[in-house]
């Protein structure tokens, strides 16, 4: 009946239950490595087979990764091809042709999506593809193709850099794979705002579409305010604020690249007057601004994940706990403090606690007025909690 | 230098630190009853001391409630009168005037707003008062003086039914405390639909601003749809679901009183030709609409508490699972299942478990897009757990 594919097999005791229930991924410890098995490229694609030989599914499968099996498909007469991509693309695109007026967003948000591993974010005319998993690098010509084949978009970049990769034992590999992308900073339009997403530079200075819809409530608490974003990136949440009509927002970043972006943005939208960049460490300039006696209706902070891991967890909730203690002392009485993590190990209960007890510390206290997550082209896989790792947090103090 | 305020005590080894960390209950087997406290009236405002005789702040103190200390305010120089409630509800006020054109919000929600026990929730010039707990019942006549001055509204409703008074042992005491309260349903705005709110009507035909976030996505999500509302209430979600233009609407509910107004309110909308009601138990319903091969684009299902207490958990949670399970099938290919929970007992992973394992059962896969919380008038105190209760869960079949 099934298709002349390779046949990997869950040892005995294995979660096959787990697997049947919409768990996509078999760990390196729970499958049968035979001289055949261990013959097989990085990204085959394979039957899955429980213990008694039953099928679970059409996987993708990596000798190289920790998760060395990928569920892609549970039809077992499903062909692993460039409609197929086509398809997972096609359901992909018509949530977010629901969700927004303009093509921009993430298209594909790996498991979720029905993509293991794939990220792609849609730019208008230009999608950054990351095929963070082996099987999607091997497919990449036909994912291309079946991108363009549903979106229409132009021009493609493939961005295989960073730790997933790694992860995965691929290789970085970076480059044009359909039409020219930009190679200058160009205008994602955003809750109101103008930014610019350098998609090629190698400062992280593209764009990040997940905090969309913290964006757009944090920009309705901002008029008539002053605001400070820090670890503003190219001024997520500075650019929106100016949108929704602050009086002035000042971006603090470690990154000139990334502010020299966000000044752009402010100037693209006419509001260059209303906008100031401060280069530096946060924590300093926190301290620093808190010494020059500045407060601000709104203060936003969106640092960097700093519990990637459990092994960080303590220190990073330390390092959240000192945000809001540095952070709260700057925003005017009734004014609000918007705290976000985007580390997975730092769960909302652990991230909200270190947020209190910072702006406890601060002699401050506050309502929670909302908890935001990553917006709704951020699906998530409901049996992968893993995928849960925005969190923003809306106090007013 | 403190007032001459009655002084309760905490006992020894009570957890006083809780309430210096910013907890706001001092519960009943936490503080020395002597001959004096147990001669305190219900919602005498008391000076709480700690084992030490060091002052915490001032109480509200109800011997007839398990939660027999309610903080008011840690400033020991304040006095507890018309102008202080004036001070809080102003505070309140900025936060809603910020948040909504339109004076149509919940205005006071309780601790988190520095009114312990107190719920107000106003409709343009008439508010809606609920003093659910023995100070505001005694001093109800300066905080219909503060909320008249602070808010201008015209028409105050004391609004004093429901367990949340039984648990303070307090009456039952339902009346027109300022003007007059309209009789006939009053018109709503929210989310660009019209909701028809019956503010003295006996059978909870009000309304609930707390769910305005979700049915502003939801609407977001039903263009050209057919919408299924489960547990429609007064029309919460159906008719935001017109207002975002879903091609047709379909509200259930046991209530015909509910339903009528939720006509009404189509009606108003001028969209009556769009919408019906089906009067029956929900589970039935769903089952029948399936029998009749229904499908819709959108189903919305936002149940009672199922799991009102802990005693109550694992029997809400099956009947969130059977939720889940019969709304399933009646979700087109792609389209989108809202389930929600007003439960405190049942916290965000087990309710989304029950809703997961119930799509599961139903054979359909579910990608999570958006978790939603009740809206930013509804602010949390986050020293109280307790208050998150609302949560809405948008699932793309």
């Amino acid at each position: 009946m099934t298709q002349d594919l390779p046949i990997v097999r869950m040892k005995p005791k294995s979660n096959a239950r787990a697997i049947r229930h919409g768990f996509p991924w078999v760990y390196d410890n729970e499958i049968v490595t035979d001289r055949r098995t261990r013959s097989l490229d990085p990204g085959t694609i394979a039957l899955l087979q429980d213990e008694n030989r039953q099928e679970l599914g059409i996987v993708a499968f990596n000798p190289n990764s920790r998760i060395i099996c990928r569920m892609l498909e549970r039809d077992l007469t499903a062909k692993i091809d460039r409609y197929w991509l086509a398809d997972r693309i096609e359901k992909a695109l018509r949530l977010r042709e629901r969700l927004y007026d303009q093509p921009y967003y993430r298209l594909i948000h790996a498991e979720a999506d029905g993509l293991p591993g794939v990220v792609i974010d849609r730019f208008g005319d230009t999608a950054v593809v990351q095929p963070n998993a082996a099987w999607a690098d091997v497919l990449m010509d036909d994912l291309t193709a079946a991108l363009i084949a549903v979106t229409g978009v132009k021009n493609v970049l493939k961005n295989a850099s960073g730790r997933a990769r790694t992860l995965e034992g691929l290789d970085e590999d970076t480059r044009t794979v359909a039409g020219t992308v930009p190679s200058e900073p160009i205008p994602v339009p955003m809750n109101g705002a103008t930014y610019m997403a350098d998609l090629v530079g190698g400062q992280k200075t593209g764009l990040f579409f997940d905090q969309r819809p913290n964006h757009a409530f944090a920009a309705s608490l901002c008029k008539d305010a002053r605001v400070l974003d820090v670890f503003s990136h190219v001024g997520g949440f500075s650019l929106a604020a100016l949108a929704g009509g602050a009086k002035s927002a000042l971006a603090v970043d470690g990154s000139e690249p990334a502010l020299e972006l966000a000044a752009k943005g402010a100037a693209a939208m006419g509001m260059a007057d209303r906008f100031t960049t401060r280069k530096g460490d946060a924590f300093d300039t926190l301290a620093a601004l808190a010494d020059e006696g500045k407060k601000y209706e709104v203060v936003i902070c969106d640092p960097p994940a700093f519990a990637p891991n459990k092994q960080a967890l303590e220190a990073g909730l330390r390092a959240y706990e000192r945000v809001a203690r540095l952070a709260a002392p700057l925003v005017a009485e009734g004014g609000y403090l918007v705290l976000c993590s985007c580390s997975h190990a730092a769960d909302l209960v652990r991230f909200q606690g270190a947020c209190v007890r910072g702006i406890g510390r601060a002699g401050r206290t506050a309502q929670l007025i909302r908890t935001g997550y990553a917006g709704p082209d951020h699906p998530l896989m409901p049996q992968l909690v893993e995928s849960g790792y925005l969190k923003a947090l809306f106090f007013r103090l």
